[in-house]
């Protein structure tokens, strides 16, 4: 439906431009998506409070993707885990002391001086400085958002009427919006994504909606997944994360898998800074690497180079759908693109998501279903900003047709590979080959693989394998998704798919040669 | 000759100063190469007109370079090609209307505005700014340039004489320069080479003269190649590339190989930015992975580092020959040593080339011809702008020595790998080996091994020695030329050909092993 | 002691401050480390040019690292060595002429620009404008630099008493300090660390004080070592290095073991810049790639982000101990961390090593002693600069026992190597394992095997455990120390680590196997 009305309306946009040339689509910010309400249960006209306890009591609920999740019972958290899931784990520090709201800071500014400073250029230090700006600063639109924390913050009565927030200080994150003072023992607390949504109920519920349009179709990937608003989960629901014996080892997973359990990891504490946040290297810390390599793939597109070039002129402190217009802006970045959804932007950052990051043959088989349709007509609106829908169209052609070659060649292995494990083959396979630490269990290049080495399990062309469908085709997907050409052609991506292919190839030939062998060896001995 | 005037020239330049230290050699625009009036057969003194149609002669005659080479047979292209070789393959959006020169930027400010924002950044939407620059503004040297294009325009009949230049908008490069209005559907076209080099006729000659600049003593390279003028033909002329199934991944190589058939891979459009163009950013999409890896090598030398750390308070406005001397420039860009040749700056990056991208033995062979000397004693040249010229030719020997040593390993594979395939005992040699994709054909080691997999074709050492001398001594090489240690110690370059020889040997002998213990199975077989 | 003082100063921090919330510990430039005086002999208070003079003596001493080192006579220098280690090989140019103070340079204006711009831009070109800024510039702390600077020239007699320094051109320091002419062959030096020293005492006694802090208690290294003040003595005395034939490929080893010859490593020349070398990128150049990524684990680490997404806008002027209080500095840098020692700044970066660049079993096994408990202490304090104690401490529990996670895979790997190795199983070994290179000695996975390949020897995995033991477990270990999640789970460290020991183990199992059928053949071929 949706496709065929954009088609309709690219159709007539030639002749719309030419008659009403004067007319501007101005993007703007993003109204919560309807699948939240939706999935709450509530209009879309319930004041802030309403909308904040459901949010929170969703976002709280175990049964609902908080906490420890289904293997809780097979590891233990390590001290460390408090900062990276405290609602589970933090516990406030051996002080028990009666501080006052100035007390923090003055205190602080002794003991900890960075992150004062760090809160010292923040928003939340400067309420005055903001509500000062001239409507020419770029950060005037901020006084609008400071109105509306107000309106929250009234309607859930941690406000009188009337009154306007003076200041935002430690105390108010950190032992609730609005006291005076607390015990730094028992009234401290580390500040969840819920404790920032208390005044940034819209931000709040944008990321919570991200659950909500994440509904696959034909079961893919779990719904609401992959997501940032289930990160959490979905790491310690990992069976090898849960069943891994070096937990501090295995913190390093979780340290990316906190976006569900903070706003901190695209706002870096304690300046939570909007400027910041816009940036590509905002997403650079978790989105690197052999499986996840867009920042790399960016930064060697020819956006990524104009970002380079050019980046440093832009104003930052632009909202997102101003920062073309009037920001000086020239290309896009990470959050140009994935922040934005029909021509507006919000923290959903998932709703045009078709791929679901790791490309995937069922994913493959279904890309003319409606619903990745929908989506993709939603990413040719995005691309068509800048580009021409035949640009557009022809480009994510490539990517979409190009990832399912990278597929086949995956397919192409795990038939030998499921080969050679069925028959036994593979190194050590029927004298050393012990089970993959509980509650995971054996299978031809699992992802284990990558986390612990039990015997001969994984043999060499496991990993390899493993390889080939958790990181090369990821990366050869991101590249073309990112259009860095040397992404997916044999920097990264289909040579590296090639090359583990042809170490597959080889080793099958070599294993089964062997066992021939050994039968011919057997066969003389026995008829000695 | 020309080395042995240099020597001269070196050897009395104290005298020279301590006599006339007022004289400042100041750098400058690079005139075109004498080469490519005579490959073209022309006066250098001809008029712009007759210099440019010259020029598009050459640059569409598909006998000399044009087009989609000697197999355009054996390819399809993909509706993405359009872009990137619009001469061949692009045709205008169905949109059989006419439209006027205003109303090509009315109607996109708001269909892709993300493009008119960019040209309204540029030159070209900004011609009387330009013209009102005071002598003291950086771009002022753009006044000059105006006339030139007049100058070219007015040659070309395009300009009436004692006109000048209003605007230049997208009709001028999309329809034709200078015309009123056309239609959308079929008067459109997608700008090449030749549609920038109307106006920009010296810039058009620069580009072209690497052709003419390139004509390898001994045919180590085809003539004018490796270059940018030649790169489209160099990519479609590739037999892997012709012959692989997938044309999106196929797509990804000529996504770098189209300086060729544009100029905006350097100059992004629409903006066409000199600056950015200035940046070694602007090198980096291509420039850059696991087999030209300059972009990573200059970001990590000294050079590099002192970009980085200093780069953003240059004045990138300044033309590169005034860079250092009033931008403030204090380091070495990309541009800076690339585009530089006897102390002049154009668009002919290829003057200097000696090893020309892949190292080879047949060059270490003959670095002692003329024609090498005497591009070594233009580097010298370059190089002592900032340094001694001991420490240049020093440095210069650790390079090329550096590189025959990484080139000695190679050969040593080779032999190994010639004696395995010749005695068929690569894995599966001779039971599973298919021919790679016509035109290839088959040989041990082969650059199509990174792009498909048949069987046992190719095995894993067959990949290892591809990455050898495809990958491995041009990382060797090049971070050997951009002075950046560990690109050729051990996190690239050297360790790697060690590794990969290492892994060779290691599977010579095992295969070898492997066949003597078959033959004794036999002949143990045959006995009984 | 230091340990126990430091646990009841953070115990009653909270107290202090809520009595004396006005006490701020200001940071501040380092003193020269006691430990230095003791090694040389001499008392805090004396002159300039006694500790001069002192320092010298050591720093040019052969016996205490000065020099070619232990196998001299094994290597030749190359032309290059002369830049890389200028008192052993550096000589004058072939140019007998007498040259005064303003003819340098006058002359290198024209020849050699690129230099002369750099002084130009220098404090050392301007001596006069640093002298007239006014107490608000970022650099007026450089007044006082300058004084002390001339009392060191005073007290070394280089300038008279009273006598305020001119200016500092080319002569001096490459003819020696205030002197007007020289002979441009015979009187020409390229500066060492002792030549910048001249003026410089306290910084070359800081960076010289780095031999001093490293005295390992239970020798793990070398005295003095891992650090800059001998690193060019750690170089020449590796044995490969020293063996290796292809001595411009050595020269890359070279390029980045410099610190211990010259200032110019991270000050580079002829700007010497301060502000530049407190960028991290400033590092970069040898602290990148496979065994020390620092510089890439930083930057992608939550420090690295807020460094890349607003180090643009911070005071790079200001004195390390000012920038995030005065210059709006909000992440640490490298320089930060590594050049602070309880709550100073100065050139020693080692007085908080624990690990030493390579995690060693030995080291993991005494992290209670003392000695690194003290220095964890320190790092404790470093890090609550911005984090509380209890996140500190809990994340360099992290760290510790991560890297020791990973030194067990490197264990178990070591004992399948040395097992293979006893029992002559690897490939080739009883056929085809010549020695490497003197004075090296052969061992399963030795250092050599990076840098020379003969015969079998190394085989793939003596390589692939010499990447487990010199380049994994660092790559673990510094993605640990860094910060950056990918950097030690599964982009590098970690999963690279048991990729490694899966292919050892996968070779184990095969070449017993082989070994194994071998046995049979041979007891078949005497049976018949």
């Amino acid at each position: 439906m949706m496709a065929a009305k954009l088609n309709f309306l690219n159709k007539i946009r030639p002749a719309l431009c030419v008659l009403f040339s004067a007319l501007l689509i101005t993007p703007a910010r993003a109204e919560i998506p309807d699948a939240l309400y939706t999935a709450l249960g509530l209009d879309k006209d319930v004041a802030p409070n309403v909308l904040y306890d459901a949010l929170v009591k969703r976002y709280r609920d175990p049964e609902q993707g908080a906490g420890e999740g289904a293997f809780a019972d097979l590891w233990e958290p390590i001290p460390f885990s408090a900062y990276m899931a405290p609602q589970n784990f933090y516990q406030g520090p051996d002080l028990d002391i009666e501080v006052s709201r100035t007390e923090c800071v003055e205190c602080h500014e002794s003991v900890t001086p960075g992150w004062v400073h760090s809160w010292e250029n923040s928003v939340h230090g400067n309420l005055d400085e903001i509500r000062g700006l001239d409507a020419s600063d770029s950060r005037h639109y901020k006084q609008e958002l400071i109105g509306q924390v107000e309106t929250n913050l009234h309607s859930m009565g941690l406000l009188e009427e009337g009154q306007r927030l003076n200041d935002v200080g430690c105390i108010d994150c950190h032992m609730g919006v609005g006291v005076e003072s607390g015990n730094h023992k028992t009234d401290l607390y580390m500040p969840d994504a819920a404790s920032c949504g208390q005044c940034h109920v819209q931000e709040f519920a944008e990321r919570e909606s991200e659950r909500d349009t994440l509904d696959w179709p034909q079961d893919q990937w779990p719904d609401g997944r992959p997501s940032h608003a289930l990160s959490y989960i979905a790491n310690v629901e990992t069976a090898i994360w849960a069943g891994m014996e070096q937990r501090e080892v295995a913190a390093g997973c979780t340290m990316c898998h906190t976006t569900q359990n903070t706003c901190n990891s695209c706002h870096t504490r304690h300046e939570f800074s909007a400027a910041e946040a816009r940036k590509p290297e905002a997403c650079s810390t978790c989105h690197n690497g052999v499986d996840h390599n867009e920042f790399e793939n960016f930064m060697l597109s020819k956006h990524g180079v104009i970002y380079n070039a050019s980046g440093d002129e832009w104003d930052w402190e632009l909202p997102l759908a101003q920062a073309f217009e009037q920001g000086g802006q020239t290309a896009p970045t990470c959050q140009t693109c994935h922040m934005e959804y029909e021509g507006e932007y919000g923290h959903n950052l998932v709703q045009k998501v078709r791929w679901g990051f790791n490309p995937m043959p069922e994913i493959a088989d279904n890309l003319d279903h409606p619903w990745f349709e929908e989506r993709k007509e939603s990413w040719v609106a995005t691309c068509t900003q800048c580009h021409s829908e035949s640009f557009a169209r022809s480009y994510l052609d490539v990517m979409d047709q190009g990832t399912i070659d990278g597929i086949e060649l995956v397919k192409e292995a795990k038939v030998i590979m499921q080969g050679l494990y069925d028959d036994g083959m593979l190194t050590g396979q029927t004298t050393n080959r012990p089970a993959p630490p509980a509650p995971d269990e054996d299978a031809p290049g699992g992802f284990f693989g990558f986390f612990a080495s039990q015997g001969n399990n994984p043999t060499a062309i496991d990993v390899e394998y493993a390889e080939m469908w958790e990181q090369h085709i990821m990366k050869h997907f991101k590249g073309l998704a990112h259009v860095n050409p040397g992404g997916f052609t044999y920097s990264n991506g289909w040579a590296k798919l090639i090359r583990s292919l042809a170490r597959i190839k080889d080793a099958d030939t070599t294993l089964r040669e062997k066992a021939d062998m050994l039968a011919r060896i057997k066969k003389l001995e026995e008829g000695n």
